[in-house]
Formats: structure tokens, C-alpha cells, sequence
């Protein structure tokens, strides 16, 4: 029995015109590194202006509908455009990660068959070199300042997005697409094989942006503004600029200045009430305003993803700033949000309250979750059995991009046979579904049948005072299998401490069979491109000899 | 080009699974007369014998899917198990209003051929003598206490609920519906006509409960508690029961006790952090409260809807209670979401945001709205320009139910050639998407030309101390085509105001062409099941000369 309800797709269009319209003053401030002049421009002119650009790419470049437009730019207003009008008008919006390596970008953009890449004047040195390999592109768009002469001589046209947008309607018949057509994709910057390209719906960025939204998650509202300093190549910068525009949030957008310095000018200017970006950046900035001190309590909270926090980072922001901390959990495959660490009721104290707070949180109704323990079997919710998380859900991944005219993949590691999402990522799951992660799978440590957390260990040591950071990776060990190895990193005024020291500090905080036996000390822990610790490194230094270990 | 995300569906089953696992300690508490004794079952208990009631009505009572199961039951736990097993086994719960006449609810019930009725004990009395007549009712299940005796020699099977439930497995495998089939159905309490059945699907409960929890809209988690005093048969309890088991909100449920002074009493003790209810209620409220001070400051705020609030009701919650009061405006056929009055921004004064929180408020990005003009034409939004109002979005009915086999009816009076509901209410939309209701468009009064609003006269009218309640409805004129009719409720200490004073009271607040000359003194304004203004008995009363009119 069919029900009486409208059939009306949940499309990325609808949310440009409800925000460009009812939100028509809502504002996109975009940093110039100017505090006196940053450069604004409202919801109402964006949707103008991505009207025209629809005309732009559609009448003079001639994309059609699927067709794939890459963007290698920061986070500003003509970014935003992009995001609406290339998905409105039923093409598919590709955001570059501009920190990849050379040759993964080349294979990323052959992979999704770009045909124009908008690209910002300040990354045409990172573009132009590329421009030889990058077969499939037709057009490059430069959109704001920089050296146009890097791309004399270049294959594809080359265009100003301010002229091709001059002069042109500034509204467009968007078209009425399915929902689970594609809007935008994103390939993950995969440690392991090639980049893996995340195709997301219509459905599942509406969706999202809703959960943003919800009281429980992020819960923007018109009276917000929030700083997003994730990226937008970086998983739809967390669905932020959908969720702004469908509630009306104000966008602070940090384009190129992402120095702890030039980000503590702009919240003490421009006063967002919520920012979004990885810990390795609030790091930074805690630093900064150590060193020079700015009044950042405007923000009301900081939501913190895209790796494990520690909790002595959410504790001084708390203490220090005012800022409350709130932890989330997701990846590329989850949109990303999966889980969002809010303690449960309003019953408890602020004490009470941490332990809850330091999991990764809990899931949305619309994403299930499940464990999946070492032999494949489903652990229990409590809290103590370990095993890979599963999800599942509307805006969760169910595959990869196969490629222009080829069927998607579902490779056996990332998806179990019913579907679910292998995450990659190892945790408990308590009765009330607060989720911890403990370890990546693959970083897991296997000693003697049992699993060891180095994320735990990891913890721990960076909690002592004289380490700056610190990563804790599986060796091989003849006795057990595996054995952990940690890499710490001293901090500058560590003066003499020793391993049996730290070994003795770790000792009173877990188990003594899950102590390292293998010390060594690194330079500073090599990261990924979105600023993950990045632990194959390591593994691959030791395997070579490479570093300089002790055994106690 | 399809995207990569998973093909999950948005039902019902989905937010029951997740309200009962990982908000399973939240709780419904339904009042039963006595302070100290309410009764509490969880989340997780509401799952189990959700699930147990299912099995029940599959196997049992031989209930299959898409057929329906009528619910005439107050607000309490049990409801919340039928508003979750029957649409998450697949069939279609019915919700019965047990305020409308007889012959009304034994049309509905026969219209959509209800083979199950629940029934609370307490309700017997109003069910019994129509069992006859409901022909298509094959099993009677009763439930809480009541007298059974009431049923004797009926014709159909009579159960007890506890009885039926009692040792069925607590686990039921949900099928993987369909999204868009029917959830749930709902009559319209039609003024004229036939009544007319919506049927929401699960998609449009689904995506209404997370707009309902979104911070723009009632911004509820898990470390709320509601109290829906609206009826669960008044569309959905505006889709609480649903938001709840999304993100952990508690629920207190008055049950029968929908007085004032059982309601101020259940507030004080049981201290929920919001209340949803139509105006008459709260107007009740405040007048007990008055009478027996009673702190109900626990409520941060209460959604009014349902009808107009007079404006005197927000500001005395607000200013003499501490309580925010926050309209909003839907309907059967919007689910009934459709806006939500809140001030835009962060920035505005108290005095500056009350202009904004007296219209029925903003609509969210699923509900697009339309102003269609007297002649069809579509009106600017400036705040000025009148219009009915139509809506379009994914939980806007875009039919009614047509009976069993028979196909959705839309009648052209209900719904736009291009499939937009029309709502039935003019009224005017600002720039920012702000909408101001004046009229119901069959209430509005066509003078010379013009409109003018009887809710604005009404209001007006309410405000002036010897005057308890206002209608005003257009009558005939030969000059003007139509002029308005004041028929006014005085107060009891009013004293001996004239229609002259009155009349001048009104000219200083609305323009001298739109004053009633027609006057008329009632003992109290009709109203329909639901508590609005049932102004089609004073036209008639007037049509049949039943009024003591003065000319003025």
C-alpha cells in the first residue's frame, strides 16, 4: 500500500535554494589575510553565482549531465559555488586533495575522467606541472590571484571564472534528479593501493546535512557561524557547507591561511561559535595562543575528527579557552560523520561526563553499527569485547568507483558480503553504543591471541610530560606472534628521561604483558597527507633496519 | 552516473532498533492519576514487546501486511508499541481520533477498513456501541484497565493486550520495507465533507522526525524530556513518539489526565524539558497555575500549534512562568511540520525578535512554500502581498487515500495541477521566508476587492480586557460583496463595554474600511474536536438569523 505523501527527491539543488532564498543574507566570509578586510559575500549572491556558473560550464565549456568537474581549491566563497552548482545541475562535483603526492593526483583525476578542473591562482603551482598528464581535461578555470603565466603554453583552455561567469542569468532551471544519482566524489588518500574514489548521492549529502543539523550532532542553527578548517577536498568538509546552507549558518572559510597564527587572527576577529578540523590543528593553534595570547571563547564548540585526540588537547581547550571539545568519529566511506561524542543525558557531571566524552561517541539512527571480532563472529556491546567495526546506512558507503562506464567495486576487505562497510578500524562498543577505537586492523598488535591497543599505548605516553608524541606499531616477534614497538618523539625540554622510566610509566596504566619491549626514538612521527599518523612508516623503517632500537 | 553509497532505506523499524538498543534506558512515563505511582517502561522494554506485539498480531490475529490497525487509545506506553510494531512488521496503524462524532468515526473506521482495533479500557464506553457498524473489524484487542463487560455479545473477537503479548519472543525480524510504502494514516478532521485520509509512508516519518529534532526546528536529545499532550491521533503527536525513539528523548504521557491541574501537576513533578500542545490547553494551564502556583519552570520550551496562539498567552508563559513558548504551523496533510517560529540570528534584543516569533515562523529546507493570489497568480514574498499557501516537500501529502484497491484522490481544491498541497491558508511571507498566516481561505473576508483578515480582528479583539474570545467571520453584504461579523465572548468581570468602545478599541489598530459593522455577543465561540475556531456555526447561525446582530 503506497502512501499519500509527495514524491520529491532529497537533491543538493533544493538546498541552494532554500539557503540562497529564506537565508538569503547568511554570509560566506572568506579570509585574505587582511583582518581588516576579509571578503564577504552572502548566501543569496552565492546562489546567483552558481546559477551562472551552471550557465558558464554548461553553455561555454559543455558539460553535460554525470560529466566530472574537478576543483583544487581551498576553503572560499567560489568553492562553495562549486559545490552547489556543479551538483545542481546534475554534473558531478570531484574535490582534489591538494596535499596528495603528484602522481596519486595524476591517477585521481585520469581515474574520475575530469573534463574541467576549476583550480585557484595561489595552487597553480601545483597544477601546471600536472597539466601534461592530465589527459581528460579540457578546460582549467582559475578562479582568484596568482601567477596565470605558470600555464602559458598549457594543452587544456584556459579560463577566468570571473569572466565566464560575468553577464550571465543569474538563475537556472535545475533539473528534478534522482536522489541517488551521483552529486560529488572524493577518493580516499589510501595508505595501501590506489586512491579509492567515494561516489556520494544527492540522498546521502541531504541526509547528512540534516544530521549535522540534529540537536544530538553538530545542531547549527541561523545563530551560528562556523570556522571550517577541514577541507573541502577533504570528505565534503564534513558536510559543512551543505548543512549551512539548509539551516542558514554562517560560513567562515580560511582559504589558504591555515598557520595557527593567521587561524587564532580570524576567531578573534570574525567570532565563530564552531569549528571543525583535525587535532594535529588545534595543536598547532593551542601552541599559538600559548605564545601570543587571543580570546577565542567565542567558540562555543570545536568539533574534533579525522584521528584520535588526545585527551589532555580537549582538556586544555576546555580549561584554558572555554571551548568545549566534542569528538567525532567518521572517514571518507561515512560521509563522514558515523559517531559524535556528546555525553548521554543531562543527569550527569562534568566528571562524570569525560568518560564519555573521550570515546569516539555514539551512532546516529541512521547508521548501524556492528563488531566484528577476530574470527568474523559478532562481539557483544560490552564495552570490553574488541572487534572491527561494521556500518551501515543512507549516507555510508557501499562500494567504490570502478571508473567511467564500469561497474563499481566491492573489494572482499572493504565490505562484508551482506554489504556493511568493513571500516578498518578496531574498538568496543558499549551496552549504551559509545564507541571506542583502540587500533586501525592493521595496526593492530596480535600477542599471543590476544590484541593489544596502540592507540592505548600511544595515549598513555603522550600523556607524559616528556614526550611530545609518540606511535606504538606492531613488530614481528617470534615468541608471540607480535610484539609493540613504540616510537616516541621527546618533547624540547625533556631533559634525561630514559625508556625504563617511561616503560615504569606505562606499567601503572595497563597491563604488563602489553608493555613494549622496543623502544626507539624518532625525529617526529611521519604523517599522511590529512595529517594521520602514518604508522606503515614506521613498521617500514624497523623491517629496514632504519631504526635505532632498544630492548629492554 | 549512480553514486557508491548503500541502498538503505529510511522505515520505521529503523529508529525502533536504534531508540530501544542504544537509547534503551530512556523512558516513557505515563501518568496515571497518581503522583507518587506513574508508570515507567523503557526504550529497551518498548522494543521487546513492540516486537512481541507484532508476532501477535501476525500470528494470532493473522494480521498481513498493508493492512490496517486502528488505534483508539489516549497517550501512553502502549500506543508508543502499536506506533512502532504495526508499520515496522509492515502493516498500517490507524490512528483513531476518539473525538469525533460517532457517525464520523464509524466512517473512517469502515473507509479504511480496519481489520484490528486497540482500544484502551478507558475508552470502551465510546467504542462499544459503534461495534456494530464497524463492519470490517474482526478482533477487539483491549488494553489497560476498563469494563470489559462493555463488549459483551459483541460481534467481534475481544483480546487482552497483556494476554496476547505474554510469552511471544522479543525479537521479530522486521522486513526491509519499501520506504515509500504506508506507515501510518491519519483523517482529517474535514469541516466539510467526508473526512480524508493521509497516509504517511515511512520516508516522510523518518525524514519529519529528524527535522523535528534538528536545532532550527525543536533541537531534542537525549537530555530532553517531552510531553506530548497533543493526542497521538492528532497527526502523530506531531511526530514526537518517532523523534523521541530517534535520539533518546524522554517522553511523559498524560494518558487521560489531559486537565489542567492533572497536567500542572505531572510538569511540577515529573519535570519535562518540553511540552507540545495546542493553544487552548496552555490557556487552560495558565489559568490553573493562577489558581494553584505550581513551578513548571522545568520546561526550557513549549511548541504551540494547531491553531493561531494569541500572542497575550506567549508573553504571559514567558514573562510570568519563565517558559518560551515557540509556534509553529502545520497540518494532517504536512506531517504536520511545515514552520517553526523562531527569531533569525543570535543578535536581536528580546523586544526585536518578539516580531518574528508571533508569525508562524520559517519553513525548514524540505518544505518549499508558494503564495498563490486571489486570481492564482504567485505573490511576491514582501510580507504584504496575501496568498494562500501551498507546500511541496517530502512529508506534504499529495493525495488522499481512495479506500481499499481504489486509487489516491486529489481533489482540485486540495491539491495544484502541478502537485502542491494547498493548505487552505492565506496569508503573507517576508523576504527571509518568515510566513504570517491571517486566514483560513474560506474564513477570509473578499470586501470590495480586498482581503481583510479575520485573525488580525480576532487578535485585536482578544486583546481588549472585557473581551474572553473573538470570532470574526464574513457575511453577505450588497454593497461590498462580503463585510466581517464580530461575534465577541465578553469576560466575566467585564462590566459594561459597548460595541461602540469596542469598535473604536479595534480603529486604532487596523485600518477604518476593514471595521465590523455587524456585532453580536455569544456565550462562547463554537469549536471542532481538535479546539480551533469552528467559525462555519457562526455563519450559520447567522445565515439563520440565530444571532442578536447590532448594526453599528
Amino acid at each position: 500500500m503506497l502512501s499519500t505523501m509527495q514524491d520529491v527527491p532529497l537533491i543538493v539543488s533544493r538546498i541552494l535554494r532554500h539557503g540562497s532564498t529564506i537565508h538569503g543574507d547568511a554570509q560566506v566570509t572568506t579570509w585574505t589575510g587582511d583582518a581588516e578586510a576579509p571578503h564577504r559575500r552572502s548566501f543569496a549572491e552565492i546562489g546567483d553565482r552558481a546559477a551562472q556558473l551552471a550557465h558558464a560550464l554548461r553553455e561555454e565549456l559543455g558539460v553535460l549531465p554525470e560529466e566530472r568537474i574537478g576543483t583544487l581549491m581551498w576553503n572560499n566563497a567560489e568553492h562553495v559555488e562549486a559545490y552547489f552548482a556543479v551538483p545542481s545541475m546534475g554534473s558531478v562535483l570531484h574535490t582534489l586533495n591538494l596535499r596528495l603526492p603528484s602522481e596519486q593526483l595524476v591517477w585521481i583525476v585520469g581515474h574520475a575522467a575530469d573534463r574541467v578542473i576549476l583550480v585557484n591562482g595561489s595552487l597553480l603551482a601545483l597544477l601546471a606541472p600536472l597539466l601534461p598528464q592530465l589527459h581528460t581535461v579540457e578546460h582549467v578555470v582559475v578562479v582568484g590571484p596568482g601567477d596565470r603565466a605558470l600555464l602559458d603554453g598549457c594543452r587544456p583552455a584556459v579560463h577566468e571564472y570571473e569572466e565566464l561567469l560575468a553577464g550571465r542569468p543569474t538563475a537556472y532551471e535545475w533539473p528534478e534528479l534522482d536522489e541517488r544519482e551521483a552529486a560529488a566524489m572524493c577518493y580516499t588518500s589510501g595508505t595501501t593501493g590506489d586512491p579509492k574514489g567515494v561516489v556520494f548521492s544527492h540522498r546521502s549529502i541531504y541526509l547528512h546535512a540534516m544530521q549535522v543539523n540534529m540537536g544530538e550532532s553538530m545542531s547549527l542553527t541561523d545563530a551560528d557561524t562556523t570556522l571550517p578548517v577541514v577541507p573541502m577536498f577533504h570528505v565534503n568538509a564534513w558536510g559543512l557547507p551543505h548543512a549551512t546552507f539548509m539551516t542558514g549558518v554562517g560560513m567562515l572559510m580560511p582559504d589558504r591561511f591555515l598557520q595557527p597564527a593567521p587561524l587564532a587572527e580570524m576567531i578573534e576577529t570574525e567570532r565563530p561559535t564552531h569549528a571543525a578540523a583535525v587535532p594535529t590543528i588545534w595543536q598547532g593553534l593551542l601552541t599559538e595562543l600559548a605564545d601570543k595570547p587571543r580570546d577565542i571563547s567565542c567558540l562555543k564548540t570545536v568539533t574534533i575528527g579525522g584521528s584520535a585526540c588526545p585527551p589532555a588537547l580537549m582538556k586544555e581547550f576546555e580549561e584554558r579557552h572555554g571551548v568545549r571539545v566534542c569528538h567525532a568519529w567518521g572517514m571518507t566511506e561515512t560521509s563522514p560523520l558515523g559517531t559524535i561524542a556528546r555525553e548521554p543525558g543531562s543527569a550527569l557531571t562534568p566528571e562524570e561526563a569525560w568518560p564519555y566524552r573521550l570515546t569516539q561517541g555514539r551512532f546516529p539512527a541512521s547508521v548501524e553499527a556492528r563488531l566484528a571480532g577476530p574470527d568474523g563472529e559478532l562481539m557483544p556491546w560490552d564495552g570490553e569485547s574488541a572487534g572491527e567495526l561494521e556500518v551501515r546506512g543512507p549516507w555510508i558507503a557501499g562500494a567504490y568507483y570502478g571508473g567511467e562506464g564500469a561497474e563499481p567495486v566491492r573489494p572482499e576487505d572493504k565490505f562484508s558480503p551482506d554489504g556493511w562497510l568493513r571500516t578498518g578500524d578496531v574498538g568496543v562498543i558499549t551496552r549504551e553504543g559509545f564507541l571506542t577505537l583502540t587500533d586501525r586492523a592493521k595496526d593492530v598488535i596480535k600477542s599471543g591471541g590476544e590484541w593489544i591497543s596502540s592507540v592505548a599505548l600511544e595515549n598513555h605516553l603522550m600523556a607524559h610530560e616528556a614526550i611530545a608524541e609518540a606511535a606504538v606499531v606492531a613488530v614481528p616477534d617470534g615468541k608471540w606472534g607480535e610484539r609493540p614497538l613504540a616510537a616516541v618523539v621527546l618533547a624540547e625540554d625533556a631533559g634525561a628521561v630514559t625508556y625504563q622510566e617511561l616503560r615504569a610509566f606505562l606499567g601503572e596504566r595497563v597491563a604488563r604483558w602489553q608493555l613494549p619491549e622496543r623502544w626507539a626514538r624518532i625525529e617526529e612521527v611521519p604523517k599522511t597527507s590529512v595529517g594521520k599518523f602514518d604508522k606503515k612508516v614506521i613498521r617500514a623503517r624497523y623491517a629496514a633496519g632504519a631504526l635505532d632500537v632498544t630492548m629492554l
